[in-house]
């Protein structure tokens, strides 16, 4: 241990030089490179770039007193001292109660994500990632939004549900976090084509135009429309595929559920005057096919743009070579995994409601006892709004 | 696109060289280099390593009859004809049923996988990662146990309870996920450790003796034991925190659940005849702390030695120097990650059941018809097991 302190104390040698930054992003970072190295170019094609070593902060009253020993020997009293430090420190932590421990771990977290892409800043900052820290730092924000989300509303269910911004945070977590992480995803592939526009511009695919993409946008909205009034029509396609346990296979049939029955809506007033009918008829899916065609057409390409980066960064024209003309199957798939994670978190959110038969499925996993109870507090609350008839009263 | 496509079929030109491999692994690969550098070394140096450029495989029916066009239009041609079959596949297999649908969105997955990890292997191998497709592939293995797990038991749920093997599968879920993925983890570190080995092995601590492993396995074990006896004493340490909403404030108080209170358990036959005692009394924790323990000592350094590898690729000593003589705040939790998340899945599937309170707030967020026909349900099931007094029949 004490020969790689050795080791690396060593590299902090006097010919380092503080080379000018090229971006208003990274004032106050300390930029270090051994040898006069500074050309960004050559950076870039060195590999790993140097990270730069922090200087020794040992606290000027402990480098005193522990002046007259040799340098392994100081480094093992830092230590030790600092060791128990730091065990006295979450003692107290401890002492101080639940609330503070969890601030505390939160701190650690953070400190900890700080430190690594203060590294990751170091070295990807020479690959012209402009927005590296700001993405990494907004990134963090969404995990602990996703993770804590749901115990945090665990803990305050009846706050959560007291408050309107709280239940919603709650109720609608799984689709903000997707919200919230798309949103950093579509800034960082941005990120690369800004930057993309600058430097290799000839490299984008000069067919897409503005034109192309508003044209495109319309398109979708209508063909999903008119596809889905067609699709909503089949039982195969609206209809839950259930595994039937008597045939052993499964089974695609159904009553349609009222998304895929066919209901009268009424034109808003612009619309009345121009097409001269007052109501139309559709099924309710029809709706919800413009947020999907939507999110389709505007949001769908940045997995494209993405899988574009990707390439550019390993030098490859295509995926691989499976479909002749085309490139690799990734390459006609690039959009349909952001296309697939919204449809699913969309459904989870906006269309399908709590699942009747899995709450069954826990109930009869719980203790007897808890089921009893669960048992009393349902029927008092059924009781309550007045839909058991009371019963056991009536026949006193 | 033609220009891009044009650009890409150029790179292919008669001066490529065939390199031969180095590794045992790439029988097969295609390892093609330009301008004839073939020293792994300058590939490791030059940034990203060229990825192999595949032959074009345009069929050769396709080819004759195209012949006499120009490039462009032929191309034009070829993606034209691919793109109608392709359509004309998916209806096909849309039409062939659910099954083989969800079967051609699993080949899709893996193709594309296979796609992109052939891309990074040809990158990473270069870096001397071993186990880099194998790993790959194993991953992919685990993140669809994960992913598909819940699902598929929910398709297939009176099968999964009938066959045993399936229901542990399913009942475990999380911890088998965890523990897959655990087991990718620490092979994927032990490769680097036996690449590092090899290559640079007075990088490794060299104070990490299997003396000190063993050693450490036994104290942890023993010292485990004996701090769970003092914490589960502690109310502080035992009850759930709950936020009070009267107070506005975290409370940590309860009656100590069973897995906290004192229990005499039968000593084996050999600790018996050493020891004189028959029984021992333990709180029921103190044996889970066993598991907790052997996990800390046994697969908690892995965290650790994979900070290791992580600090040599970017060539640091430390983190960060926020601590004078230990590093940044990472370089001390570096191996809680792992023991962080263990715990975490070890409570959720060997020591919390399912949570009732839970159960009740799902049922509440149900529309009432579903209430009711959850209520009757649970009604018919309780009065079956003689739970509940049969009051109807009984009165009238």
């Amino acid at each position: 241990m004490t020969e790689l302190r050795h080791r690396g104390a060593k590299d902090t040698d006097p010919t380092l030089q503080q080379q000018p930054s090229e971006d208003k992003g990274s004032d106050g970072e300390l930029k270090v490179e051994k040898d006069g190295v500074s050309d960004s170019e050559s950076k870039v094609d060195s590999g790993v770039p140097e990270v730069p070593v922090p200087a020794d902060d040992t606290p000027e009253v402990l480098n005193k007193a522990l002046s007259g020993l040799s340098s392994r020997w100081k480094n093992w009293w830092v230590r030790g001292i600092l060791t128990l430090a730091m065990i006295s420190f979450f003692f107290f932590i401890i002492y101080l109660g639940p609330m503070v421990l969890m601030m505390i771990v939160l701190c650690v977290q953070i400190k900890c994500f700080q430190e690594i892409i203060t590294i990751g800043y170091s070295v990807y900052h020479s690959y012209h990632l402009p927005w590296f820290r700001t993405l990494s730092w907004y990134f963090l924000l969404c995990v602990n939004y996703f993770f804590y989300g749901e115990t945090v509303t665990d803990y305050f269910f009846t706050l959560v549900q007291r408050e309107e911004p709280l239940r919603i945070l709650s109720k609608y977590h799984r689709f903000i976090s997707f919200a919230l992480y798309l949103t950093g995803f579509c800034m960082f592939v941005l990120s690369l084509v800004k930057k993309h526009y600058r430097l290799q511009f000839y490299m984008l695919s000069p067919k897409k135009t503005w034109e192309g993409f508003i044209g495109g946008f319309f398109a979708t909205i209508v063909f999903g429309i008119m596809l889905s009034y067609v699709m909503a029509g089949c039982r195969y396609f609206v209809c839950p595929v259930e595994f039937n346990n008597d045939s052993n296979s499964f089974q695609v049939d159904c009553e349609p559920p009222e998304l895929f029955q066919l209901q009268d809506y009424a034109l808003p007033g612009i619309l009345e005057s121009v097409t001269g009918w007052t109501t139309v008829r559709l099924y309710p899916f029809q709706i919800h096919s413009i947020a999907l065609s939507s999110f389709a057409s505007i949001v769908g390409p940045f997995g494209g743009f993405f899988a574009s980066g990707f390439k550019r960064a390993f030098k490859i024209k295509d995926f691989a070579n499976t479909i002749p003309g085309h490139g690799g199957i990734m390459d006609r798939f690039d959009c349909q995994y952001l296309m697939a994670t919204f449809v699913n978190v969309y459904i989870a959110s906006f269309i399908r409601g709590p699942n009747p038969s899995k709450v069954i499925q826990q109930l009869l996993a719980l203790r007897v006892d808890q089921q009893l109870h669960i048992f009393n507090s349902l029927k008092a609350h059924l009781t309550e709004k007045g839909l058991l008839p009371a019963l056991e009263e009536a026949t006193a």
